[in-house]
């Protein structure tokens, strides 16, 4: 299957990011559902013209006509579904995700699937600090990535549906990655990252330190604010990627206290000369 | 003393802050002379109208006729200054300076300075990624703090005095703290995220993570890209403050891999709240 608008799109989980997705996919005119907990998501969503039919409930008649389902829930949620619903999916259905980590979820779903639907799945590297269905916009994605993350079970025509969908989006760069590829780059660029501005935020709780703080110590400490619901399960659905860039990272931080404490000038100079050529990299093009 | 614009300032090294104080001293028909390494500077600084005069040598009458010097020099600059100079110094001269840490400076400079001339340190919380006089700029000082660090040794008009400069530069804060103080704070909000941006930048080294990195990621490495001569002499200048800062880091760091490693999901929880509390204090206000 390629997307064609004569296809049916269902979303389950209407939040900011599926109903973004929504937003996005609207414009080409494709038949949009959606199943969502909350029936003013819904009722938001059908006003704006977001979608064409939605329901709170697991209603059968919705989810068996869909051609390709988009899943944006959190990790367990998603695997509990495809548990206990997928004898609903229409036979020959295309599902995708949007799940932050691959690893622990990609085979575990694909094991399970029923063998005349195929699960390809996706991350797409775009958010906001807000969340919920009203606060949707399908400008997050522009100058974003799309990282599609096909297994040896995955068709040649599902992982370009996948990669096709990403560029309808609007998402500036769509990729692939082996899931386990995935997970290490998403370990080191943004769960480490993280992991880094929560520990400053709280491993020093001596009062006023605000009075004197610079935009150093904001730019660390902006992603401090954290939904803990999600990123808990995040951090542990990637555990053993997540605890290999945390110890490359104490391991280079323990590198650096042992030349300060041994006044190693010239390793420290060498360091961040390291430092500022490799962020030369990281520059916005 | 307190600043009148019939006194003599002296700026010793017009670099970026240097030019900037200049710059904003300037508004008031002060009168400023200055002493630098590079011709241009001086010439640049001359042609601005930043300054009055300027010399690239160790002019005794320039020297002799200021009653307020400002060293916008590395610390360990300031210090070799100080020791082969100070005979130059006016008697009743006030002398201050910009210098990043206290304790390793301040005591030191007081310890050995001439009974009729008195050291006030300052540290002008300001700065910009570029650096030279050409770059200069007062617009630095808005929204910036200003910390005066005072001894035993200072007299209250001093501090005074050092204050009421704070104040004419354009600074919104100016405060007093000890030494120890001021270098605790600043190993926490500036050092440590120092530290942190540079190990991250560096303890990954993976190819083509910039081809999927997002704004979290740029965000914690703005700062990378760093003056290794500068940050290797600051970091050294406040060891035992900034190896303390460390530590706490450190363990904090590693309270919360053990969680991840035992699945704690309360604690994690928990410290992700804890994180995005203590965030809001730090909001610019």
């Amino acid at each position: 299957m390629i997307v064609d608008v004569s296809k049916k799109i269902l979303i389950v989980g209407l939040g900011l990011l599926g109903g973004s997705y929504a937003r996005a996919l609207k414009r080409f005119g494709f038949h949009i559902s959606a199943i969502t907990k909350e029936q003013s998501s819904i009722e938001y969503a059908l006003r704006e013209g977001l979608i064409d039919q939605g329901s709170t409930q697991l209603d059968a008649r919705i989810i068996g006509q869909a051609d390709l389902v988009v899943f944006a829930l959190y990790p367990h949620i998603f695997v509990e579904w495809i548990e206990q619903n997928q004898h609903l999916l229409k036979s020959g259905a295309l599902i995708t995700d949007v799940t932050g980590v691959k690893g622990g979820i990609v085979y575990k779903i694909q094991d399970m699937l029923r063998p005349d639907v195929e699960f390809i799945a996706a991350h797409p590297m775009a958010g906001l600090e807000v969340s919920g269905v009203e606060n949707s916009t399908d400008k997050i994605f522009a100058g974003a990535n799309y990282i599609v993350t096909p297994t040896s079970k995955n068709t040649p025509e599902a992982i370009q549906t996948c990669m096709e969908l990403g560029r309808l989006l609007g998402f500036s760069n769509v990729a692939t990655l082996s899931p386990e590829e995935h997970d290490e780059m998403i370990g080191f660029l943004s769960q480490l990252t993280h992991c880094i501005a929560i520990t400053l935020m709280t491993c020093n709780d001596k009062a006023d330190m605000e009075k004197f703080t610079g935009d150093s110590f904001r730019d660390l400490t902006r992603i401090a604010r954290i939904n803990d619901l999600m990123w808990s399960e995040l951090f542990v659905a990637n555990k053993p990627a997540l605890l290999e860039q945390m110890n490359l990272f104490i391991d280079k931080f323990n590198e650096l206290k042992t030349m300060l404490e041994t006044e190693d000038m010239d390793g420290m100079r060498r360091m961040m000369r390291h430092s500022t050529e490799r962020r030369a990299l990281f520059d916005k093009k």
